[in-house]
């Protein structure tokens, strides 16, 4: 059976009459998007379109809730109650659910969006409180996440977890990544970043700043269209994949492959 | 066979610290609830709670969605393109639907506020963007509408409608409403309006203002709890529709007997 | 005495990380600028460098505010009351003055966005709240409109007036512009605006559709930077007004050699 | 000469259909009125009306900016940049400013709002962007603040600064107050607060935890208008400093009278 992997990234992040990012570029290399619902970026226009454009080409769709920050993109932390976060996601989550239906879909993911999506990896009650609201609107929506609280969150309430690998990113031998702070902390050649996720797929490991591999995780591969050069690194990633006779589908074909 | 008729108020329309209406009081008087969606009114706390507060005491959940106005608690028109209303009300009948069922039950019906209320009555195609909406994210929702345009359209697409009778507004004899600028417009009465929605319910007529009857359907009656004294002429009303021996229940079964 | 125009355009329309327009290459041909004050456009940052970057060009700034419509960039008519109208116009004017007073300038007009714009120029009640609140926050402040109600309104307090010449729309001979739903409305050819533009600056007419010069007034002129050839076309038409002797300078030093 | 201080409280934090507080109760005991910006509270026309209000009343007119949340009313702490707050700061600050011009007045004052508050007492980068905007905007603004951070950073740029007495709250030995989670922090006899705010304002001391004066500053006493007793508080506090001979008068005049 070959290896399977997901292609994901954001979609539907513009806002009202602005744009971000090339959503069309991207489309064709991905099984799957996180789509912003209305709290950091999209609006239900853009949520309806980027809805259709991801079922007409096959692409599985998930919700991208936020901090309720629309002029700081949910980049800025903001000290919510975990009351206030777990339902400020069931409003985003509902949200985009309506527009699967009428599309004729169904959400499949829930990934959080910029520092919520930091934070939950390493808050434990914000992680509790997005898995709480996932579980108690759809307990067959997968939780996407990196490893950490939220991942752990989502386990224990018997939620389906597909682990996001990161690819342009040095780990530490103890497993940690690299801060940002530090040099070396972000990869950028392409070549380099391409092949570390075909290792992370096939050999379930990434090779650590201090030489070793260490074991990694990774159903689902984040690709961007926001930066110079993102989409043909996306392009990249996903022939490498390809080449090295990986198997390349949405998230729930990859997470029902894994349970298989 | 006993009469039936649906008791229902617009619920959840405080935001963030700020509290409208008395809900507590409403909710033993009613069998169904519009509930606001966050563009006139409504928070996803508020909307968590109604909607527990709702489960709690039986009361049907609907949703009461609106043109994007919280400044203006949705009672200002807007241009807005009939894809714009299609696409918003999408957003928040999916938001509301998230939060019925994360209490276990779903969204029995979707009822327009405020000016956009008003307009779908007589604007075809802002009627038919409310009846898209609600046939292509869920065909078991029933319109709450007046007689008029969003009844037509949903009916057309062979979605259930519960007509909203209006007990305290002057009939013209040719069965519309007198207008508000109009001396007489408006009924204040308590008794007369008390009377007036039993005989809409028992003889499915209201006397005009030329002293004729006039053919009307209710299936469900607008309380408020806003308002000085509102509370109170809620439960007067439902006290002589019980007198009368009319059966009080949800929108739901209120058309399914009918449909029987 | 050399005749004398202002060039002004729209500036800081991006909101949060999204950006419009390419705000940088237009600096260089304009005068003036009408600066988006947060409603349909615009952030404190936004904001703050817009005037900032003005500043540092000799450029006068103008406040552009809107509707309260961010998701429809103001471009949606909202009937809101005289009042409503007035106030929004005093805040947005209110806050774009804090961010001229921080860098050493001060506001020197007003010029409705989008849709308000236009209903000002026809609407009396809208054209008297936006003249109302410049008369009552600074009497120093110049109105720019179009020939119509506002134009008129702001006459009527005593506040000066700069009109603003269309250069890239066809006239009726009795001086109305052809509407843009008919053929020939918008003119397209870069030559015939910048010739359309001089002739207005220098003659004070423009040729209508039938073949007769139309008496205009053409205080400043409205580029663009926000669709493809618009700063070329902006370039084109300061270099021909430029060659054909006239003096480009902000509206004030414009109207001030009017009153001389 | 008589011992002086202002009486001031948190006015127009309703929003749109929503009220908060009883600001026509207040009106009569103040003089001065720190005014919601529409950032946590507050519209245009609620601002308006405010700045009316007090105009007639003969009260001061402050602004009380707050971070960006609605929803929030500015309670919850925001990870903004220092720039962030600084130009959140100009753009409230200036709308006020212009309702201000508009009837006649000026801002007397600057009173930053709710979690903002807080965190520019002990927040040196918050307190300098506070100040800086407030320095840019104009000099002769008086920033309100209870002793710590955004005092020292109005004072080092030469701004003047009015200092907020707590006379609700219990101070340690070494001047700091009792954390509201400890038993006694908060006082609740309108006797005694009422006591301790006149020995605030006529000796300059107030009663320590232990049992020793501490010496504290009381420019301005806030009063509240938003919880059941409070406006009767504010009178008595009120009558009790008139009856112990203190001239109550805004802060403008009290600072005028502490340089004199």
């Amino acid at each position: 059976m070959p290896h399977t992997v997901d292609l994901v990234a954001d979609l539907g992040e513009g806002f009202g009459s602005y744009t971000m990012g090339d959503d069309e570029a991207l489309l064709d290399v991905l099984t799957s998007a996180n789509i912003a619902c209305g709290f950091h970026a999209g609006d239900p226009r853009i949520m309806d379109n980027t809805v259709r454009s991801c079922v007409r080409q096959g692409v599985a769709v998930g919700a991208h809730p936020s901090f309720p920050d629309l002029v700081g993109f949910g980049r800025r932390a903001m000290d919510l109650s975990p009351d206030e976060v777990r339902t400020d996601m069931l409003y985003q989550i509902g949200a985009l659910q309506a527009f699967a239906a009428a599309h004729g879909t169904r959400v499949q993911h829930v990934a959080p969006h910029g520092r919520l999506g930091n934070l939950v990896a390493v808050r434990q009650d914000y992680a509790a409180a997005v898995a709480d609201a996932v579980a108690s609107v759809d307990r067959s929506l997968i939780v996407l996440a990196q490893d950490g609280e939220l991942a752990d969150a989502a386990h224990a309430r018997g939620l389906r977890v597909g682990i996001v690998g990161i690819a342009d990113r040095a780990y530490r031998d103890d497993g940690t990544l690299v801060p940002r702070s530090e040099p070396g902390a972000v990869i950028h050649d392409p070549g380099e970043i391409a092949e570390r996720t075909v290792r992370m797929v096939t050999e379930g490991v990434v090779r650590g700043v201090g030489g070793h591999d260490i074991p990694v995780r990774c159903d689902t591969v984040l690709v961007h269209g926001d930066t110079p050069g993102s989409v043909a690194l996306a392009h990249r990633v996903r022939e490498e994949l390809l080449a090295a006779g990986i198997k390349i589908t949405s998230l729930t074909d990859v997470l029902d492959g894994r349970d298989a």
